[in-house]
C-alpha cells in the first residue's frame, strides 16, 4: 500500500469527496448523518464487486470505480429512488501503489458529478487477498412509492430498457471470443461491460406508472424470474422483440446461439418493469423525453412463477442454464 | 462455496435475520425502505473486517460475526446514536462450506436481539481471496444531537468508560506472549479482544452531556489525538488514572512496559469524551445507573492538538510509536 496510512489517504482523496454533504463531517468522525424531508424515505442497497470475480485484474482503476458505484445506482433506479449519497470501503492489496487511490478517487469525482451524489463515509483497509469495493449507496423517494419486484399484474405488459445482451457479449470479447466482430461493434460491447448505464432518470419516473420493476443484473431471464416468483404469476417473452444493439445484432446474426446469452446473461443494468397495457402511451411519451428505447418484449399472466421465452413462431426457446450466479 | 447459491443462501440464513423491519422487504428487492420520525436523523457508518489483518484465520464465525457488527455499533455509540439496522456484505473463499454461513448467521441472530437490531439488505459474493465483511451500520438521534470529535472545550475533563488495554494484551495473548498471565487473566483478555463490548448504551446518554466524543479503536493515545486535532486543543492525560481490568493490571505489574501497549494499542471499543468539569457529579449518577466505570484520566488545554501522557510525577511517558494502524 506504500507509505501513506489510512488517515492520509483518507484527507487526501476521499474527504474531498464528501464536501457536497455537511452531514459527512468531511470523513471525520466515527459516522455521518443523513436527515430527510418530511414524507421522504431512504432506499438503502449494498453491493460488493471482487477482482477477478466482477471485474478483471487488470481493469483501470476508473472502470473499477465506475462499476463499483453504478451497480448500486441501478439497484436505487430499480426502486424508483433518486440516487443521493453513498459509503465506500476500499480492501487494497499491497500491490496498489497510491497513484491508484489517486485514479479511483479521480473517477469517483467524475462519477459523483455525473450522477449527483456524494461520499458521506467509508473505510480503507490493507488485504492480502484481492482488491474489492463495497458501495452502500442511498436514495430518496416519496413514502410508499418504492417499485417493488412483487407487484407484477395479470395482464401487465413487460418493458425493458435500451437493450439487452451487450454486457454478456462484452465480457465474451473481453475473453477473446466474438473474434470476427469489426472492432468498432467489439469496442461498443466491452463498453457496455466495462461501464454500465444505471437508468437513474427512469427510475423514479416510473414510479407512478410500473406495477413492478427490477434492474437487469442477473440476466433478462432470471430478473424476469424474480419478478415473477415474488409477484406470483407467469411471464412470457417473445424473444425477436428483445431489443439489441447494432452491435450485438451483428453478432447474434454471425451466430444465432448467441442469442440465449443475450437472453440469460448478466450484467446488462437495464432496467425491466411491468405495467398495465394502458398506459403504453405513457410509456411511449417517456421514452421520447429520456431518449431512451423503453421496448414491450411480453406479458404476465396468472401463474406460480415461471418465464416462457418463445420465438417468433411461438415456440418454446430451449435457454440451457437460465441466469448468471455471481456466486 | 459448496453448492448453495447467493440467492439460495440468502434465503436460508439472512432473509430470517430481517422479519424485525418491513423496510427489508425480506431481502427480496432490490434496495431496503428506511423512514425516520419527525426530527430524528440516521447516523450511518461502515467498516470492514478482514481475515488476517482484522482477525484471525482460525477464528469462530460466531467471533466474526460479533467483530464485524460491534466494530460498527461502537462508532454509533460515538455518536450518541441508537443502533438500529444494519447491511452486510459477506465476501466468502471457496473453503467455507454452508455450515460456516450457517454458524455465522445464527451468531448474527444473537447480536441483533442483544442490541435490538435487525438486519436489511446485503450482498454475498465469491472471493478467491481471505474472508471480508463489511457492515454498514444504521442508527438513530434527535437533529443536532450527534457527539462529535470537534467539540472538546479549554477545561474539559477527559473520560474513559470500561477499562482500557483489554484488547491489545488480549492480542499479544493470541499471539503466544505474555505466557506468565494465569489461565483466567489470559482468557480475560482474549476475550475482550475478539469480543469488544460497544457501549450502546453510554452513548446516548452522553448527547446531553458531553462535548466531544470518540471509540477508541486505533488507540487511547491516537483517538484523543483524533479529538485534540478535531477540536484544536491539547490533551494531558494522567497514565496512574487510566483504569485498568485486574487482568490487564496483572500483566502490567508484571512487566511495566505493558503500559505502553495500554496507552497506545486498539481495539478496546471503549468510548472516550469530555465534558465540563461541573458535569463530574452527573458522569458519576450515570456510572452507577449504567453499572459501568466512567473514569476521569485527564484534561483538554487551548493548543494546536497535541496529546501529552504523564506518569504520577507530572513527567512524560515516551509512548513511542503511538496509536495503532490498520493500514
Amino acid at each position: 500500500m506504500g507509505k501513506a496510512n489510512e488517515f492520509e489517504l483518507i484527507a487526501r482523496y476521499f474527504s474531498p469527496l464528501a464536501v457536497g454533504e455537511p452531514g459527512a463531517f468531511a470523513l471525520t468522525d466515527d459516522a455521518a448523518v443523513i436527515g430527510l424531508e418530511p414524507g421522504q424515505r431512504l432506499a438503502v442497497t449494498t453491493d460488493t464487486i471482487v477482482e477477478s470475480v466482477h471485474f478483471m485484474a487488470g481493469d483501470a482503476p476508473a472502470a473499477v470505480a465506475a462499476k463499483a458505484l453504478r451497480v448500486n445506482l441501478s439497484d436505487l433506479a430499480a426502486m424508483g429512488a433518486v440516487p443521493k449519497s453513498y459509503t465506500l470501503s476500499l480492501a487494497l492489496p499491497e500491490d496498489r501503489d497510491e497513484g491508484w487511490v489517486a485514479q479511483f478517487a479521480l473517477a469517483l469525482a467524475s462519477e459523483q458529478a455525473a450522477f449527483d451524489i456524494s461520499l458521506i463515509g467509508g473505510d480503507t483497509v490493507a488485504t492480502p487477498g484481492p482488491l474489492s469495493v463495497t458501495v452502500t449507496a442511498f436514495g430518496t423517494l416519496a413514502a410508499g412509492s418504492e417499485l417493488r419486484r412483487s407487484d407484477a399484474r395479470a395482464g401487465d405488459a413487460v418493458y425493458v430498457s435500451g437493450c439487452i445482451g451487450d454486457a454478456a457479449l462484452g465480457l465474451k470479447v473481453v475473453q477473446g471470443e466474438l473474434a470476427n466482430l469489426t472492432p468498432e461493434h467489439a469496442q461498443a460491447l466491452t463498453d457496455r461491460y466495462h461501464r454500465p448505464q444505471p437508468r437513474v432518470s427512469l427510475g423514479p419516473r416510473l414510479v407512478d406508472l410500473a406495477n413492478a420493476a427490477i434492474d437487469i443484473s442477473d440476466g433478462l431471464a432470471a430478473d424476469l424470474g424474480h419478478v415473477c416468483a415474488a409477484s406470483h404469476m407467469d411471464a412470457t417473452i417473445v424473444a425477436p422483440r428483445v431489443p439489441l444493439s447494432e452491435a450485438a445484432r451483428a453478432a447474434v446474426t454471425a451466430d444465432p446461439g448467441l442469442m440465449a446469452a443475450v437472453l440469460s446473461g448478466g450484467d446488462d443494468y437495464e432496467l425491466l418493469f411491468t405495467l398495465a397495457p394502458d398506459d403504453s402511451p405513457a410509456v411511449a411519451a417517456l421514452s421520447r423525453e429520456l431518449d431512451l428505447a423503453l421496448t414491450a418484449i411480453g406479458q404476465i399472466a396468472e401463474g406460480d412463477g415461471s418465464v416462457r421465452i418463445i420465438d417468433s413462431d411461438g415456440r418454446d426457446m430451449d435457454m440451457g442454464e437460465a441466469g448468471y450466479r455471481h456466486i
